[in-house]
């Protein structure tokens, strides 16, 4: 009998687990630097949670379930902003302001699986709720930027490509796009770039709309905006213009956002969207909480870890892996009985230490197995032990310093 | 509209997360200090990974789906090891051995929330597997005790309670237990410690088994057994003989374990088992991987914070929580254009960075916000300026420094 994981799902064997972790840990500093406290919630919610503002129609891409013999739905958490807008709302008047949140939760989806979407995956979440301005529009996007900086990509790689609702909804207007057909026509543009040109059009046919109220967003548009203008100003003061283009084809789901929104992407246009996120200032409200506004950006690790791949940023993680400070070899005899105390004493003081599981006490063969470890330093238990010393080798520089038993771990960690 | 987190989950608000990071670092350092690797699965599996070994029974214990449209069974993990040798079978000969694998998933039990059980709870799994001496069971065991060290306890606090399986058989077996009636006698022995004695008895009578056979598990055994004689040797090399003492009431899961198994506990009984483990020859072979010795513990989350809570080793968690670097402030006028760069350099360079979200410039006041969190520096941006420099505070010793623009950052790393 074997086994396999789920369709959709990793196993992480140590080297890939290391190249999350070198994600994640970009994330997490990113995010601590820029002076986000990091949450978490549990890994299902109830499902009213997530139909509430997106209705029936989103069980289908949900995990659900019902414990035996209980009467309450579940789902496994699709994104984290529903559980984040409840965290706040439980807090309550309680919650200062600004409250910036980060988290790097799992997230769940019932989709089919294809290059970029997995059913389970991590997402780094970072929302600043509490402040209604353009500076904390431009503040978000830095932390994203400083993360994929972190991770070795440049503006060269990168786009943060930004638009605003309002600006997209008033450009769809006065190309003549009425009222009733606004929100068919921000679908479609939201779909636009995924769908061949043919199958646009045809969309557009479909529902009345005329090709030419989209012709505006394929070339560069004049910014008349005073929202944008000042974003563009806090752009420049965080040094991050040259990371970031206005694209009014931008539109995302219309249940959230209520000012700006965005998407980072490779620049040429590999893979799909690194990231989203926007302004979303009735959200809270709409899951009990008191009202604020609010902006944030969700980032999975699926799409991220392909373009780092693209870009020879990451390779298979084995890279990431922690290397031992010490490897402790006993030549046998009476230092087999300082093996255990020895790597006992260095793991107190807290370093790496390991050692071999073979019975072979041949010197060369250990020196061998702990050279594969890539160890700093080998430590050779043999018949120095009788005047109270070790041998302790530097795997780099290939020295050997006869040391005493007391001053090992000050060796080591010199 | 309000929505609470489902029963037997929990929120992590920032302190609450910086509590279990805390306790997971430690989890984490000791494993790598021990040269365990770090692994991860999915967060559901195929049903049919646990009720191959537990049988159907096991359902009603578990949060069990099917994604809506198809025909596949999932089940939220309850527990690593399924997971675990599922993925030591997929390497099947090109496993390495031995192996160290650790892990810190999430599990999930559809049980009834008590103090100490939740329906999710982070699980410290460690495993060493291809080594079939009492050498690598004391390691897995020096281990957990480091990490416990770590987090403040010692020996006075807890105690490592190691059994053996086939010591246990005898002890039935010499107190005139019948060949058939040793597995229910073993799940009583099991089960003895959380019944009240008059339930006890009430059981032993049911299942026609005489007291008398379990009375000798209450007092000092000899102990008669080579592993045990070899394991009490690598206790003492490994320096925690006085962490240990051998109690064969401990019996543990029958499905699993085939030599020696362990439980750690307050010493004074407080509180649940905080780890359990043991030697499990058989497991790895059961979900087609090759036969290999394995020997590992999970310790969970929840019952270890109570203990660590209940020694006064662990507060609400805000004393993990991180502290900024540096705050910057902006005394007004010019000064303001430059709080984003300053800000942004200062993150770029790797540090932890705050500003304040207010309006107001009055200097006072923001050193006050400043100081509230707890900042190392508070950086002043003024009329200095004009001539390059900035006043930088320490807010330990209140000292004031005018210090160059070009030199901030060697200053707060100084």
């Amino acid at each position: 009998m074997t086994f396999q994981s789920p369709k959709g799902t990793r196993d992480f064997f140590p080297q890939n687990l290391a190249a999350l972790h070198h994600i994640e840990s970009a994330w997490r500093n990113a995010s601590v630097n820029a002076g986000f406290d990091e949450i978490e919630g549990p890994t299902f919610e109830h499902l009213d949670l997530y139909t509430v503002k997106s209705g029936d129609g989103i069980v289908s891409e949900l995990f659900s379930f019902t414990r035996a013999g209980g009467d309450v739905d579940y789902a496994l958490r699709p994104e984290f902003t529903p559980t984040l807008a409840r965290m706040a709302a439980a807090k309550g008047r309680s919650l200062t302001l600004p409250t910036k949140w980060f988290g790097i939760p799992s997230h769940f989806r019932a989709e089919r699986p294809q290059r970029g979407r997995l059913r389970e995956f991590k997402q780094w979440n970072v929302d600043l709720l509490g402040v209604d301005k353009p500076s904390a529009d431009a503040e978000v996007i830095a932390t994203a930027i400083h993360a994929l900086a972190n991770l070795g990509l440049s503006h060269d790689d990168i786009v943060v490509r930004i638009s605003h609702r309002d600006v997209v909804v008033k450009m769809l207007q006065e190309n003549g796009v009425p009222e009733d057909k606004l929100p068919i026509a921000l679908t479609l543009l939201d779909k636009r770039e995924k769908m061949a040109p043919d199958v646009f059009a045809k969309k557009l046919t479909e529902n009345d709309l005329e090709p030419a109220c989209f012709e505006q967003f394929d070339g560069d548009t004049v910014i008349d905006h005073e929202e944008l203008t000042s974003l563009q100003d806090e752009l420049n003061a965080w040094g991050i213009s040259d990371w970031c283009t206005f694209d009014f084809n931008i539109v995302r789901g219309l249940a959230y956002y209520t000012g700006i929104v965005f998407e980072i992407h490779e620049r040429s246009g590999a893979e799909r969207a690194i990231a989203g996120g926007g302004r979303y200032d009735k959200l809270i409200e709409m899951f009990g909480g008191p009202s604020m506004p609010a902006v944030g950006f969700g980032m999975g690790d699926v799409v991220l870890s392909l373009v780092l791949k693209d870009k020879k940023l990451l390779g298979d993680g084995s890279e990431f892996l922690p290397k031992p400070d010490v490897f402790v070899i006993s030549a046998g005899g009476d230092a087999d009985a300082h093996l255990a105390p020895t790597i006992a004493m260095l793991r107190n003081a807290g370093l790496h230490a390991r050692m071999t599981y073979r019975a072979t006490r041949n010197v060369g063969k250990l020196l061998t197995e702990a050279a594969k470890t890539d160890t700093r330093f080998t430590l050779i238990l043999g018949e120095e032990l009788t005047r109270g010393t070790v041998v302790i080798k530097d795997m780099n520089s290939g020295e050997q310093t006869e040391v005493a038993l007391s001053d090992i771990v000050s060796h080591i960690t010199a």
